[in-house]
């Protein structure tokens, strides 16, 4: 299949490789592919500059946010941050209308004047907007009626998502949406992926408790040590 | 021990009944003794009044909540809800002074003019007060700076917490305090109940994620069906 995902941080890159892996034509999104690849310094979380990355991941194309989602055949992932995911995911709203958008965005404040600008999981505690009476998954399925929004792998670093078998015993993906049949995308893309236990939770309201559960993600992983493999499996 | 349980719904009953049949003497408190005795119908949640409940369980004494929490040795467990808990905790600041409180109450938004005035997990999507950038657990612990407050129990049903083999599997159960000795008292008494798996968060600003948790254990429970055990282990 023809997927896109979209932004080139290390969750996209995490997907973009092992779609590659598993036999599709990759289309990853920017805001500005140029200046993309003129970026020669680590990003912030440290990773190489995209177009090094580039180089070494033959069947990836590196497009805008718009051509990369009008290339797609049905499923686009989006990995843009919470706090731009919803103007730039409408700005591009006609190549994404009939479209499955699994988004897996966290909504974490950002805050330009503060120590940590971007509290993440990483650094402080995550502050999150929106949060509780509503959620980003929310947000873009609202911006986007005529794309199904699919909220999935939010809940797992994106390393983990596309390689579940990192953590050595079973553990849960779920997923929430309105539509049926862009919920089995992500379902067929998780099972590619190696995940055995995908629990759909039923309608995209859910994206509240999988972005809220940021929290306890964090507090999980600081407990364990930081870059100790972790998931959480639903035992029932 | 003499162990009080703040609260006479159906967690604190929970917890009662099974420190009676671990051995210990249980104090329960409640804010009216007198008015609780003269309820002849089922709670809101369709508990038996107590009065019936506590004929039928010796070795449990009811009285007020200042009372109940002085009779203890150390160790007080509060179910009082989120919404009344600081407040009525502040009141009997004195006989908590020095005490580990083990709070599980989620900061559930009471809405007396809503349809579902407790938007709780059984009707509608949680809305939580405190949220994100605080929690109950902490407000609780600036209000009582002499109590050592541990956070626990609060991921999970208290009719499992009491008898984790509801669940078929090793699940996890998560503490967090600023006071070693204060959560070993949770740990002690989880070990008691039965939980094979306890992890240590760490500090009360974990608190944070353990109640905002309420909201995928909502959406966990609506997806497997209502009354379904289930629990969470961290698998690493």
């Amino acid at each position: 299949m023809k997927i896109a995902v979209l932004g080139t941080g290390g969750g996209g890159r995490a997907h973009a490789a092992r779609l590659v892996e598993l036999g599709h034509e990759v289309f990853v999104g920017t805001r500005d592919p140029e200046a993309t690849l003129a970026r020669t310094e680590p990003d912030m979380m440290g990773n190489v500059p995209f177009g090094n990355w580039l180089a070494e991941h033959p069947g990836v194309t590196l497009l805008t946010f718009g051509e990369a989602a009008a290339a797609a055949d049905e499923v686009v992932i989006s990995g843009i941050d919470g706090h731009s995911a919803v103007a730039a995911l409408s700005a591009i709203a006609e190549p994404l209308a009939g479209k499955t958008l699994i988004d897996y965005g966290v909504p974490y404040v950002y805050n330009p004047d503060a120590e940590h600008p971007w509290p993440t999981p990483w650094g402080v505690m995550p502050k999150l907007d929106p949060c509780d009476t509503d959620s980003l998954g929310e947000r873009i399925q609202r911006a986007l009626p005529r794309t199904k929004v699919v909220k999935a792998f939010v809940t797992q670093e994106q390393e983990t998502v596309v390689d579940p078998a990192a953590v050595s015993g079973e553990h849960t993906m779920f997923v929430a949406g309105e539509d049926d049949a862009a919920k089995q995308h992500a379902k067929d893309l998780l099972e590619a992926y190696g995940w055995s236990d995908v629990l759909d939770l039923g309608p995209l309201v859910c994206a509240r408790g999988m972005e809220m559960y940021a929290h306890l993600h964090s507090a999980i992983g600081f407990a364990l040590g930081f870059g100790t493999p972790f998931g959480i499996k639903v035992v029932r």
